[in-house]
């Protein structure tokens, strides 16, 4: 992604470090931060320095090749089984996280006894895993673009860009592949409560990028339909389940309600690593509940009745009913079936 | 309503001046604002500090009477009828403005040439329409209170309490005397962005009388559809059309249509202040757009990327098709039918 024009990269592995883009900070603040341990990683996952799903993953599969670099010769499989376990409990809803912690502790156990070479593999598995989402999400711009017509108005929700992913996005790839063949289009940023990841990291992306854009408020998409100025929505995920039921930021599903109701096209853009195929349907993904701060208070300034209680859950399930299709590295597949021709194609 | 176990109201006149809770500094601190002339009364509907469409009704009747009781004789007409333009203009979308001062201006017109007379009447009728406002909200409580069956979880969206409309509420006034029969019910309140009205003013009415409650995201409420824990819907309204179509704060709309989609009855709420006999369907009915720094601050605190635009539709239409039934001082009725029921009635 462009950052006052120069590329960057939301999270990268340099001299021995995770380096991550602060996202708590942006857009007020751009900060860089440096973690040597697996610890301090899950922390930033916890507290999201880190965050979208496939960046999440990413950050978790730096997050083991940091424990197997670090980890003592004896006891070396234990630490790491401990790491691995503890890296993925980091936040429930997100199953790329999984997928990249799997794959470098898969990757680095099999090279056990040779302690320092699995240490090596760990590190290359962590940035092949980093590499593929990268070049994935560079595919879901080529295959989603021309599902944006010229003119498109086209609606996201939260941040599924470049920040998410570790570059280019899942739905703002898409965009941008759209914008850089035709830059006739226009990108209403649902501001995404409670953490703000529209207003604040999409806003971002997109003006950094020249893309024409309009923050609203999460409860104004319904107007906009209702004039019939949507024209496509485009949303990420953070886990597809083998029915094509997702998971994705609280407050997708009522946008995909809506999107079906005014019969407006609804597409998921996604990586591999976002497919769960181990989870037959929505229902069967945890919901993570976040702390009702989030809801109540913005930077230390409250914002709600002090006294009341507020629920805060940070994910719902958009059936597949409602997805018009999702947008893969290997195609536009319709949600029932993307799984399914993924699993055939690898 | 009591706060802190004394009785208020939103807004009452004392000694020759309109006094008002300020509702943009609830609930974090409790002022009372006093207003001696109409043109202070207009800028304290623009700044919102009395909100809700009852409310503002109100406001503008006192606004009325103060514009006559200030008036010079000479020219006192044309004073008057300045006046009445001046504080319909203050905001467009709610009918209950017009109706409020236009109640005040006929009223006073009439004794025209007995100018001192005049003056009393003014004021004589916007104490009567604050009263009519009153009495019709107690009673669209009870008109309400069976719709909430014991046990039942009720989504309400903005504030449409006693802070609205001068006393006990619209959708509010259900939920109150639905809670005075048995307390054995729970409100989710959406924050409503961007203003916060239902985490700001709804929660803290609630709080105030101890009914069980927590704030929730705009955006969280399509989460507790789908897991099937929202009984019913109430709002408020600011303005309802002949065909049953009516106006409401923005995503109104897109809880109707979860509702629509979940089979969870939706339900209006509102004295006979809100229905404008002159407007046949939605789409007649202005929408106000507001400053976007309501999108991108609060209270001083950026939310949002600095250089990104906001839009901000502070209204949108709900169809009648989508609502089950309004609350009214008169009874429930359908949508379609309620403006001709009362019509009939009156």
């Amino acid at each position: 992604m462009k950052i006052d024009n120069k590329d960057y990269r939301s999270l990268w592995f340099e001299e021995g470090k995770l380096m991550m883009i602060d996202q708590n900070k942006l857009p007020f603040e751009f900060e860089i931060k440096a973690f040597d341990d697996h610890v301090e990683v899950m922390e930033a996952i916890r507290v999201m320095t880190v965050r979208g799903a496939p960046a999440i993953g990413v950050a978790g599969a730096y997050g083991m090749a940091l424990a197997a670099m670090n980890a003592d010769e004896s006891g070396f499989r234990g630490t790491l089984r401990k790491a691995h376990e503890e890296l993925c409990s980091c936040r429930p809803t997100a199953i790329d996280l999984r997928s990249g912690v799997d794959h470098v502790y898969e990757s680095t156990i099999k090279f056990i006894p040779n302690i320092e070479h699995a240490r090596k593999v760990a590190l290359l598995a962590a940035e092949e895993f980093a590499e593929r989402v990268v070049n994935e999400c560079y595919k879901i711009g080529q295959m989603g673009a021309s599902l944006i017509k010229p003119g498109a108005r086209i609606l996201t929700h939260c941040n599924a860009g470049a920040l998410a992913t570790v570059d280019h996005g899942t739905a703002l790839a898409v965009i941008r592949a759209a914008f850089a063949k035709n830059p006739d289009l226009f990108v209403y940023v649902d501001e995404t409560r409670p953490r703000l990841q529209g207003a604040r990291l999409t806003a971002w992306e997109l003006h950094q990028e020249g893309i024409p854009h309009a923050i609203i408020a999460d409860s104004a998409a319904g107007y906009y339909f209702s004039q019939g100025e949507i024209d496509i929505v485009i949303t990420g995920a953070d886990r597809i389940c083998t029915n094509g039921d997702i998971a994705n930021k609280i407050g997708t599903y009522e946008k995909a309600v809506l999107a079906h109701v005014h019969e407006v096209p609804f597409y998921i853009a996604a990586p591999l690593s976002t497919f769960d195929l181990y989870c037959p349907k929505g229902a069967d993904i945890p919901i993570e509940f976040r702390e009702p701060e989030e809801i109540t208070e913005f930077e230390g300034v409250k914002l709600a009745n002090v006294g009341s209680p507020a629920l805060n859950p940070a994910f719902d399930i958009t059936p597949a009913e409602y997805i018009d299709g999702i947008i893969t590295p290997c195609g536009v597949f319709e949600a029932r079936d993307a799984a399914r021709k993924l699993g055939e194609l690898s």
